[in-house]
């Protein structure tokens, strides 16, 4: 199944189900408002949901309306949680290497994971406005998941039964302001802005043998105005969701709609290329002696859009921003 | 004007007014369901709702009922957003020394925050549910503001404009956790189990000349099992809290809702006390060699109130809690 959420008055969209060939949407409020509120009713409101999928698809649905992702808020516009792990270590490493910061201890076998902004999430289309070019703006592309509530102490097993969508994600970030929010202790805050959703959150049915392992087994194909930057594959996460959501919960519940990221998609192969610009300047540093790719400037555009290893496009959508100056009153 | 929030079967809770002897309740569920909406809606809420606590005060509300902490959730159930800084920085130079970290760069120009969970803060009374003792369980007395919506980029001078309510909180801390993840760098995650609130937030009129210099300048007395564990006062707070508020929405809006606090009010007189175990711990390894006071046990009690400087008790009623242990379905 597919659900968007439709731009609204309320803060928390109009949730929509979305046809498989992403093409046509049904309103979904006569079930749920939005889409935290089916969340928080899954048992009752999923099999509701499921049957206006099922007539969307074959035609028998009255009153479908043409898809337009430009329409779409991110799914979740405003989430319980947003905790975003660094679960591809081949990320990491490099990652230590540009921030030039000591090897995090116990990286393989404790994930590493930050609380970020979840009440202004931005949708697949929205202009990204920025402060200021001089905090070195980059993406980082990376899946998630939407999971419903997670009593603490919870099993990674028992965790992963609990994941009721996934979701592809641009987590903005901020490479001037990171190394000293890390120094810190305190980790990041400035550093990482609201985060970016692909229009369409899915059940994990819709993946097929791309789900597996509780990893999304997809390519992630990022351009950066235009050109490529990189296509690395979900198959290289370290930790799964389950495990991933199952740390957060260690001493907390998560509340349904809570979403748990996976980190920037990062493959060892350097014919992979790279999710975000951070990760491709410290390989230049690496291979050439110096980074040359500049961080991205007011104006920029970056496109991401998960991919079937078959070729064919993900079922997420794109995620199709531009970054613009803030402008102050 | 006073307000808090009883639980219901809505995760938001119920709004109502206190009056000002704390005696007293008024429904305000038909201006605002819960606190959230009349905080989304303020420049309209705020009148009416101030016309109930006028009429609660002067005797001539009907409909009045006894107000009953015991019924309370968090002034704020669930929040957009929790951010809490270390604003006393003799607390900071206490904890380098208590986790044997490296100075903080830039402590005393730039402030340090991290974000806390906020869809699941507990209730004053609530029994605080801990999955070990082994984990260092530890109470943190702090207070804090919640704010209207606060654009990106905003200045100190408008966001103190924007401070609503303030509030008093009990940040818990687990502090066998905290260690590894200030070294990761990503920063508290499971060291910070939700937060608790006494049962009253209030305008900032309602502490007279005790909200100065966009500080809460009373004492916050704390009791653990009923022994005096401390009573510092926030005027030794080094940030005020329009300059907490700036540096939070530096690079992101804040949704109206979201709550910003100050870290662990700590003075630098011994003769204060402390208002989280850690300090008191470290102070004793300073003066005595080694730590001898240890982490909460379960049935533990923590008790917090703010206080006047003349002697009188706060605005914000009392956070006397009970940890227990988690039990596993």
């Amino acid at each position: 199944m597919k659900l968007a959420s439709l731009k609204s008055a309320r803060k928390h969209g109009r949730l929509v189900v979305v046809s498989r060939d992403q093409t046509l949407a049904a309103d979904a409020s006569m079930i749920a408002p939005d889409l935290l509120s089916a969340l928080e009713c899954w048992d009752t409101r999923q099999p509701e949901l499921e049957e206006i999928y099922s007539r969307l698809n074959d035609g028998t649905f009255i009153g479908a309306f043409a898809f337009d992702p430009a329409q779409c808020a991110a799914p979740l516009p405003c989430a319980p949680q947003w905790l975003d792990a660094s679960a591809f270590l081949n990320h990491g490493y490099l990652m230590e290497r540009a921030f030039n910061t000591e090897r995090i201890p116990h990286f393989e076998t404790i994930p590493v994971m930050y609380q970020g902004a979840s009440d202004d999430f931005h949708g697949p289309m929205d202009d990204m406005v920025m402060a200021s070019e001089e905090y070195g703006i980059d993406f980082e592309g990376e899946f998630g998941v939407v999971v419903g509530a997670i009593p603490m102490g919870c099993s990674p097993e028992a965790a992963e039964q609990q994941i009721r969508l996934i979701v592809q994600v641009n987590d903005w970030s901020l490479r001037a302001l990171g190394p000293h929010e890390m120094k810190t202790g305190f980790g990041f805050l400035q550093a990482k802005p609201s985060s970016s959703f692909a229009p369409i959150a899915v059940t994990p049915d819709e993946l097929g043998d791309a789900w597996a392992n509780g990893r999304v087994n997809m390519h992630l194909k990022v351009e950066w105005n235009g050109a490529r930057f990189g296509e690395p594959h979900g198959r290289e996460m370290h930790y799964s969701f389950g495990e991933l959501i199952a740390h957060a919960a260690r001493t907390r519940t998560l509340s349904a709609g809570s979403v748990v990221g996976s980190g920037t998609v990062s493959n060892q192969s350097r014919a992979a290329g790279s999710a975000c610009i951070a990760e491709r300047r410290v390989i230049e540093i690496i291979d050439e002696g110096a980074a040359k790719t500049p961080f991205m400037q007011f104006g920029d555009r970056v496109r991401m859009q998960a991919m079937f290893d078959n070729g064919d496009a993900g079922p997420f959508g794109v995620i199709d921003q531009r970054v613009v100056a803030l402008t102050k009153d």
